[in-house]
């Protein structure tokens, strides 16, 4: 549905709506016609909510589309990710909490290690302890290019999140990391003429990175790829009139929460009971709470079908603390599937539960994509299920007289 | 989908797809609750492939549009058909192995029967032996207009496809057939100012046809219909990254799969058999195969009930043979719905199964209409079913980070 559609029928209102999202929650069954992770998964709670829930399967992106964190993110929070592309390097310095300004141009970095010749030896630097990504960072952050500012940020092991700040500087460059080991890295080119100076400016970083990191150990060389301004969007309270918050321990779901004009609340520690002890303490001074489960993703990734089994359980042993504070509108969902058969990201659409008094169940007890391809919502784009949600909420006015 | 979002996530992969069409496979039960023709047809083959299968049903074109059989190949091989308009003229060349040039403008003609006043009494000329049609398409080609080069194809008994090559051409001209007889034919209109000296030329080459053919027996005119130039369309190699082969025994199908950029295999016969050895014969070349079965069609259109769950039954009797192929991903469909009580096309929803190892069983084992409107697919556009079959066959890489 057009954005600009939905905003003309916002009403206020002060109901509450709840979004628990499990990262890669989607699965598949370890043998043909086996259950999958959330088939699995034994989840009293979130079954008990059948009463007053109604099922559907969320197709991330389109059918067929394998989605990125950004994308599968930006759609089942209401926006088109088709429409809304974030760049790799812009999510990379929103995971960092790194203020990106509108004409900033952001890549993702990596250090790495290049034999006598230049050729690659380890895309890595053999994972970088953090630690020794922040010295190198610090010399990094000494080089000087025109009058272009440069900003490097450690972000975890290896990686780190390069800015460029200057003024006309276009983001159509191409990457650095060839993607193999045993060849150079590569030098950056212009994918349009506004890009001509960014990539020129970007080699002379890059040479005198070189320069300043040669003869360290393990890494002596850096590459730079996913070059990206931060996409113009419109926010939260723009769209939707909520007064939203974001309760998430990794980076680039609380950058692409910031991105949408979310307040990125603190959680102490990295526990889901921090993060539920967030919402609880938060719950008066918001009308939207989005809370991210990163490690059903990891667990997919790692091809853990057990322990994502194990992370879904412990997310619905938690469900009890969010329905003591009344919700109005829960949506328990994921961005995208990781079944752990695949140890990737997956285009299978994503079991979603949708909670709220005015809610129309379809009969249907048990919360898994077997169940939810029968449910009562059907299989929607997850861009839909934020009007969902909001017409749950009585957010939104009648179109049309 | 946008079709050039597609393009660009496309990865080379060694996969093998196999479209199996049957085509106007969706049916209707004879009774108020009785079965369809797929319901009813015994196909242990089909069943079978259950474990690893994911049912829908597929929207040929729109919500209740009925499509021809260009419209209705056009979506399930992945096009839009709304955005991909092909006339009826193009189709017939095509279907003749006319090799239609950009500029060339086809229509469908038909020989046929009229009195001496002129006054149609036989639109097919007794559906004149194909023998005749070739004689009488010697002598039409004889026919000269100003610097214009004229093509006459016998297709099949009354029908031939025309072309008419020259420089700046419009193909916006109306039918002569006036759809039926004691009327005389109707001479060709111009429907935009482009195309007036096409309407003229064809109204010359008309008339002219008419006096060499007159005092022939039963055929002594002929109609024009379905003036149209080819449309110009992103070939399947570049959509979709496919080498991409058909197998079909009927001219329009071979026409589509020609215009789509696929190779044309030859079948020796016309039966399913033989198509099937087609398939077997040709299976190292080529990425894609789609295979076309046309005689569901004709018996839905003949309103053979039993006839067309018999071919449905052959159908499944072969699909051992396609199995044994080991293909990655297998689809079966169609392009649209024909059931035998309505003797004719419709706009039903298509019964749609996708067999590949990463799919996700919707535990539904039948593979009929009623159980597809409840398969984990849903309800989807036609041309939704390549992305997903492209995703299966891990040929899709990831959209954004």
């Amino acid at each position: 549905m057009e954005n600009k559609f939905l905003q003309k029928l916002i009403e206020p209102a002060h109901t509450k709506i709840a979004m628990i999202i499990m990262d890669g929650l989607g699965g598949l069954p370890l043998e043909p016609g086996g259950k999958t992770e959330l088939e699995t998964a034994c989840k009293p709670n979130l079954d008990a909510m059948a009463a007053c829930s109604a099922l559907g399967l969320t197709i991330p992106v389109a059918p067929g589309i394998t989605p990125g964190s950004g994308p599968g993110h930006l759609g089942i929070v209401g926006y088109d990710p088709i429409e809304y592309e974030i760049g790799r390097g812009a999510l990379e310095a929103l995971g960092v909490d790194f203020e990106l300004g509108p004409d900033d141009v952001a890549a993702r970095g990596n250090f790495c290690s290049v034999d006598a010749d230049g050729r690659l030896t380890d895309r890595r630097a053999g994972r970088l302890p953090t630690e020794q990504s922040r010295e190198l960072a610090d010399i990094l952050r000494t080089i000087r290019v025109e009058d272009v500012e440069f900003f490097v940020e450690p972000v975890k092991e290896h990686r780190f999140a390069f800015v460029m700040r200057g003024v006309g500087l276009g983001d159509a460059l191409s990457d650095t990391d060839p993607q193999k080991v045993g060849v150079s890295t590569l030098p950056v080119q212009a994918l349009n003429a506004k890009s001509q100076r960014s990539a020129c400016i970007t080699n002379q970083f890059i040479e005198q990175a070189c320069e300043r990191l040669a003869g360290r150990q393990p890494a002596n060389m850096i590459t730079l790829r996913g070059f990206a301004k931060f996409p113009v969007m419109p926010s939260y309270s723009e769209l939707f009139g909520l007064r939203a918050a974001a309760i998430a321990v990794n980076g680039m779901y609380r950058g692409v929460a910031r991105l949408v004009g979310m307040q990125v609340l603190p959680v102490e520690g990295d526990t889901l009971d921090a993060e539920f002890s967030t919402l609880e303490k938060n719950w008066n001074a918001y009308d939207f709470f989005y809370l991210h489960v990163k490690k059903t993703d990891t667990a997919g990734e790692n091809g853990d079908f057990a322990r994502k089994v194990e992370i879904i359980e412990e997310v619905d042993s938690l469900i009890p603390r969010l329905m003591a504070l009344n919700p109005d509108v829960v949506i328990v969902s994921g961005d995208h599937s990781s079944p752990a058969v695949m140890k990737s990201h997956s285009w299978h659409p994503v079991a979603t539960r949708r909670c709220s008094r005015c809610g129309r169940p379809g009969g249907v007890t048990s919360y898994g994509e077997r169940a939810c391809a029968r449910g009562s919502l059907g299989i929607l784009p997850a861009k839909d299920v934020m009007p969902i949600a909001l017409a749950n909420a009585q957010r939104l006015s009648k179109f049309g007289a």
